[in-house]
């Protein structure tokens, strides 16, 4: 059966994040109800690359799912997007191989997370901003970045609520740049634990603020010890970026 | 009693506009609740600098109001922000000569009407901007400006369901640049009609894609006609951004 890549955007705001859960409005539902409608009730799975939490964004997150439909790859956008909500919106459609999957084939993932550091807030980027109100001093961050980088043992910077055994990851980039108001880290990795990124930003804002030193970063890494990283950022400044095949 | 005149910025997007309707979520209605539980019950009212439509946003919208209780100015903007939805944010509170009125003593306000004029929507702009894929003339746009600035009858650009009689208003300044994807629309005059800076925008799009002429603007003025201007641009790229007094 031919076989799509779709990248999809979403407001993970009114979202219980991607991955279905029973009566919970998730974006992996919203998106199998609508590929279910235009297969006239025949039930439709879509695979995607990863899930996101609650209150998540994404901005480019991609699924795969196999189609008898016989319309052409650029007509499945339109069709998708008139039966999906005005939060979720099909970026792209693609015709694959059979042999391509969404999650198993992932080479990098690519998350931003966007601060607004400002003395005044913005009630427009309220949804998409965590906002921070005291100065973060953004050499000290760039300095804790490198701590981060290459393959290492994430357990200190992992929900502890998982069941996933193996925690070792690669950190191929984390960068942080200013943006007008705002500062925007972005990190690229082969994949991520639960709750990996808004971890590792919660250290990264500690840093900035002065409450940990960026040399520290190495320390709490090596301890394999959740308790010892500081509180995660919360979900809604968080946005996945781009997911690489 | 005591008089305070106050800024507040809300995002309209799940509002049906700023005045008090029966069973209906709005701005007013919100406040005014806060407001009467900050003061046990004792129904306080508000008085803005006047209406927006349902889905209009404001970055500073004034409104006054008297009250007995005896709270520092400073303190004001936290113990009602407390007690307010998160889509409505006071951001300055001020003690006023009682005879301010946040409605009589405007001198000038100013909106803003954003267009994101780009071939890729913004899920995360969406509720802020009106997207419009077909690129736009903004020299055009620019030109038909001086045509609706100065003091003239707008009867064409007044949606035709309202009790006004007086239909002259002026308008200060009314200005187009663009920023980055997006084209920024900001108009500044002595008051506007009902839904008129949307109007307005109706004829300046229609002129930037080609279908009327810069100059077709002060035909369309002076003859008084609510039928020859274009349609109503949508309330949601629109936002209220200032008042003085």
């Amino acid at each position: 059966m031919p076989k799509f890549k779709c990248t999809v955007a979403y407001d993970g705001t009114y979202f219980s994040g991607y991955q279905v859960q029973p009566d919970k409005r998730t974006v992996q539902r919203e998106i199998e109800a609508a590929l279910t409608r235009m297969h006239k009730g025949e039930e439709i799975r879509i695979i995607a690359s990863g899930r996101t939490d609650a209150g998540v964004h994404a901005r480019a997150q991609v699924f795969h799912f196999e189609s008898s439909l016989n319309i052409p790859p650029q007509n499945w956008c339109r069709a998708l997007n008139t039966l999906l909500p005005d939060d979720i919106n099909i970026t792209r459609v693609e015709h694959v191989h059979d042999t391509f999957h969404a999650r198993f084939n992932v080479k990098k993932k690519v998350y931003r997370y966007r601060i607004l550091n400002s003395d005044r807030r913005d009630m427009f980027r309220r949804l998409y901003t965590y906002y921070l109100s005291a100065p973060l001093d953004i050499k000290k961050m760039k300095a804790a970045c490198p701590y981060f980088e290459g393959t290492h043992d994430f357990t200190s910077f992992c929900a502890s609520n998982t069941s996933v055994v193996d925690k070792v990851r690669t950190i191929y980039k984390l960068d942080i740049s200013p943006d007008h108001d705002e500062l925007i880290i972005q990190v690229a990795g082969s994949g991520f634990l639960y709750q990996m990124v808004r971890i590792m930003t919660g250290a990264l804002i500690d840093v900035g603020a002065g409450k940990i030193k960026p040399e520290e970063i190495e320390q709490i890494l090596s301890k394999k010890d959740r308790r010892l990283a500081p509180k995660t950022a919360p979900a809604h400044g968080l946005t996945m970026w781009q997911v690489v095949y």
